[in-house]
């Protein structure tokens, strides 16, 4: 990020602002790296000067993802850097022309002009250039929507087919060397971001629900094809909710084993799930928790915010610190999935916990591919037991809910963005410091020594004493950030991935309300039959509960979640500090009084 | 010091590394100053993006001068500022060639072989890359005693006529905007230096003590004259030592007030002057601390370290806060001269503090200016009670205070550069990050109030309480280096002082070493007699018994000064966390427990 003149004899590097190198070593201690530049040479580069690039994973999942502060997690074990990414998401044009799409965020009044997307996606995200970030959500959103795609058909390959991107040596261990090849790529971020999630996507298009058929179908049907499920929606104190299942569980994911196939050739992790409730265990590679994910994106994408996993990354070094921190957000992600009364509840997510042998997996796996109660179609599962809303009171619930999400976004990029900034502080030139202050007190205790004056080996012993003091602050301030300002980061970035997918559901909401908006015009024009648009706003009015519905859900858990790490983070940071104190009392009671 | 880009409509000023801007403002708040660049854009730039030059004062006062820390200390309440400046000293030759000054520091075997001089030299001194440094006295004694100018006798001019220049607001003003005109000198920084050092060496050359026939005459003469001071040097327990004074006293300075002269032309600021043993009051300008440093200095200046007196300053704007600082300076000042045995009961020193009136003040200036007993001559005041030295233990004892004073030297500035950089990141970005904390937290807070779901006003109360806590936190840390840091950095600071005069005290005794060792050939030849060695034997006993004496009163001065110091630091440390410990807790107890 900024130029770094190298200090002759010091092992350093020299890098100007813009130059690229690969960090060889990401932590040598005391805040500096060990890196290489295009020239071949190494040596140590303060890790403040310096921005960490993930570099490997293709990304781009369409919903809901967190990318952009992951990256800097990420960068705890990454391997790529650059110095300054102008983060500029790229912003494509919204072209989309066909009336459908006018439940698109910025063409509705109430949603801050029609400045919310932009805004919302010029954001800039730290390091976040050339990932397909959150904010790229609203025109990921647009363009499903905007220009939908024929249905498809459920995908028809086997997933031993798939790609093993992730698991994969071949694919993983030169990406992660050859940088360089990459660089040509980086002003076309979204490029890069969009080649992986034209693949992802993909299963969003193969979906009547998603496209504007499905919206359509819903709104628009005679009756509605009786579901063999029913998600109820029951109004409760706090106004309309869930209905929460009488025993809860958790899933426990543990054990993350090396396994192989092909004769070797291919490896993979995979992980032990147990259930809390059951106890029985089930393995599954991260290739199928994506699975998961993309069957419940396609579900309740529009209805519940589903966060994306934790990215995709390739391992190196630091494999055994990547998959800690890898299973330690698959099960924060695990956790909150079983924590919601609709998704733990559906069958996808049932058998993916429980089915019993590989056949049964299957066999549920390709059911659940087949599931066509998807999209919007989620809402025709769904009967509030309650009158049903007028058009008003949908549009300003459904504002409300979007302005809310949009500034608590906000507020939690600011969180992240000063986090990380405090992490990289803490962890770099402030324990550097100490350090230093530690040293030059017992430089100074030695000189004294050597005074030959009588009589001052308790003051000498006393500063040498100070001086270890300071050193062990350097230490505890570097590693406070793991025990305090993770879990706040930690706890945000889960909020981030869930805000990210609001833009989604917001604009399916809004294409609905819109839909009927116009619908006057059809009944005036015989398109449709006054009881056609008394069924549409019956089905608006569903969708209004539905997202009433989650919002109490979400804001109950929001509540929880911040009360809770907050009150971790005053705490640790309050012993932290106390344990400082008690430090100097210990090497200020050393010193003689004179 | 390094490149930073402004962000667009955020006020802020690009400057690139190298650049020199005017500080037009010096703390905007939050790490930022004000400046203005060449093409006199003004915007903001973060202090830590930049190297404080102070600009104005001429200086390079040839004894003791820490002038390079003493410039971080002025640029608490400086102007200018550079970006990097590479600090080289700009070491001239020392082409002294006259035998006589090979008590030069470098030609001596015990010395560091010879490289001391250099070394000490080539430190790096932040922002002192303008500045006569302590570093240059090896140059300045060199060339003082290499190149010895004749005895031009006594100023004769009255101190009326003395330029006013700190107080003349003609001569500050336009210094203080004309930055500029000096830029192009930047290279020449000794030469700079220089304009003012001859002004100030002149009095050093005007005495035959310090030059080469004091030293003749110190060192041959048959028989010295008896002077009317007697200095005694007595065995104590911890050696040879000075002897005390039954009762000591301390001097306040106070009360600092603006005069004028010439109608009002002329401008200064007075001080009083209380002893504490008299309880009498004295009044003094700024340059008549200057006369009386150059007086002890000439009398006293090769037996005794004299610091230079806190540095001429312009003034600007902050005049409050700079007078303030320098009469604390001035106080620290004078306690030092106060403390000490020989300085505190000599006549100069006496009647600066206890003249009756303004013709007894100008009487005792007129004498103290004609006392022949300065320089070399000092040590024929000085009869130690106790069997002279041989020239080994004379020659060692010389070397080893040679070897603390340097090593002491590089261990305090060792620590004045951590403390520099330490009380940057305290006052500068540190509670930037705790303040953007502080407001992310209250944000959030802010956005979980819009929600609408109920029962949250609690939590929200308390991410708002905890965010102004860290707010507070900034606010803490940016106050307390003026708690603890300010004082071990001042003690630093007063010490690199003292240590900085132990250039020409070394150098004094070692060519009077020197020219003993080359006495044997004098005698050989019958230039002298075997008697004549004999008393220069004596008489660098003498000098020898005169250096232990002062290096403990030294070091027994170092031991509590050290020690009060350290234990200020860490008990104000201690209770600096304490405090933030005790805010964080308080903050902790207002979130409802769930």
């Amino acid at each position: 990020m900024y130029d770094f003149a190298a200090e002759p004899g010091n092992n350093e590097l020299t890098v100007s602002e813009g130059e690229i190198i690969v960090i060889t070593n990401p932590d040598v201690g005391g805040g500096w790296l060990e890196g290489k530049n295009s020239q071949g040479e190494r040596g140590l580069v303060p890790t403040d000067y310096v921005e960490i690039i993930t570099e490997g994973a293709k990304d781009g999942i369409s919903c809901g993802n967190s990318l952009a502060d992951q990256a800097f997690f990420d960068s705890l074990s990454s391997n790529t850097t650059q110095t300054n990414s102008a983060a500029k998401s790229g912003n494509q044009a919204n072209n989309a022309s066909d009336p459908w799409s006018s439940w698109n965020v910025g063409k509705s009044g109430n949603w801050d002009n029609g400045n919310a997307a932009d805004s919302w996606a010029t954001k800039p995200e730290s390091a976040a250039g050339q990932r397909n970030s959150a904010s790229n959500n609203w025109e990921a959103a647009a363009t499903t929507f905007g220009h939908p795609q024929a249905y498809q058909g459920p995908a028809a390959a086997d997933d031993d087919d798939w790609d093993d991107d992730w698991d994969d040596p071949k694919s993983t261990s030169p990406s992660y060397l050859g940088y360089k090849e990459n660089e040509a790529s980086e002003a076309g971020g979204v490029q890069r971001g969009n080649s992986r999630a034209a693949a992802m996507k993909l299963p969003l298009n193969k979906f009547p629900g998603f496209a504007k058929p499905g919206m359509e179908q819903y709104l628009l049907a005679k009756q509605l094809a009786k579901p063999k499920e029913k998600i109820s929606i029951i109004i409760g104190d706090y106004g309309p909710m869930w209905v929460y299942p009488t025993s809860t569980f958790d899933c426990v994911v543990a054990d993350p084993k090396k396994g192989s196939k092909m004769y070797g050739l291919k490896s993979y992790i995979e992980y032990q799930l147990t259930c809390t409730n059951t106890n029985r265990s089930v393995n599954h590679r991260y290739k199928h928790f994506d699975w998961l994910y993309e069957r419940l994106l396609v579900k309740f994408g529009l209805a519940i915010p589903i966060p994306s996993l934790p990215d995709k990354q390739v391992t190196g070094r630091f494999e055994e610190e990547f998959i800690k921190m890898r299973m330690e957000r698959l099960q924060a992600w695990m956790t909150r999935m079983c924590r919601h009364p609709v998704v733990s509840e559906s069958e996808v997510f049932q058998q993916f916990l429980n089915f019993r042998d590989e056949k049964e997996w299957k066999t549920g796996k390709r059911k659940a591919e087949k599931d066509e109660t998807v999209g919007v179609l989620i809402f025709s599962t769904m009967e509030p037991e309650a009158p049903d809303l007028d058009m008003v009171e949908i549009e300003q619930k459904c504002d409300a809910v979007g302005r809310f999400t949009k500034a608590m976004d906000d507020g939690v990029k600011e969180l992240l963005t000063v986090g990380q900034e405090h992490w990289k502080r803490c962890t770099g030139p402030l324990p550097k410091e100490y350090q230093k202050i530690g040293k030059a007190l017992q430089s100074l205790a030695l000189v004294f020594s050597t005074s030959g004056y009588q009589g001052e080996s308790d003051l000498n012993g006393a500063i040498t004493e100070a001086g270890k003091t300071y050193e062990e602050i350097a230490s505890l301030v570097a590693d406070q950030p793991k025990k305090d300002l993770h879990f706040l980061m930690e706890t945000n970035h889960e909020y981030k991935g869930f805000l990210g997918c609001f833009p989604d559901i917001i604009g399916a909401h809004k294409g609905a309300i819109e839909r009927v908006k116009e619908s006057d015009k059809l009944v005036a024009t015989s398109k449709i039959t006054p009881q056609d648009k008394q069924n549409m706003v019956k089905r608006v009015s569903t969708m209004a509960y539905a997202l009433q519905a989650e919002m109490n859900h979400f804001h109950s858990n929001r509540i929880y979640d911040y009360n809770s790490v907050i009150r971790l983070y005053l705490e640790q940071q309050a012993q932290f500090y106390e344990t400082i104190a008690q430090k100097l009392r210990q090497a200020l009671s050393r010193f003689p009084v004179m």
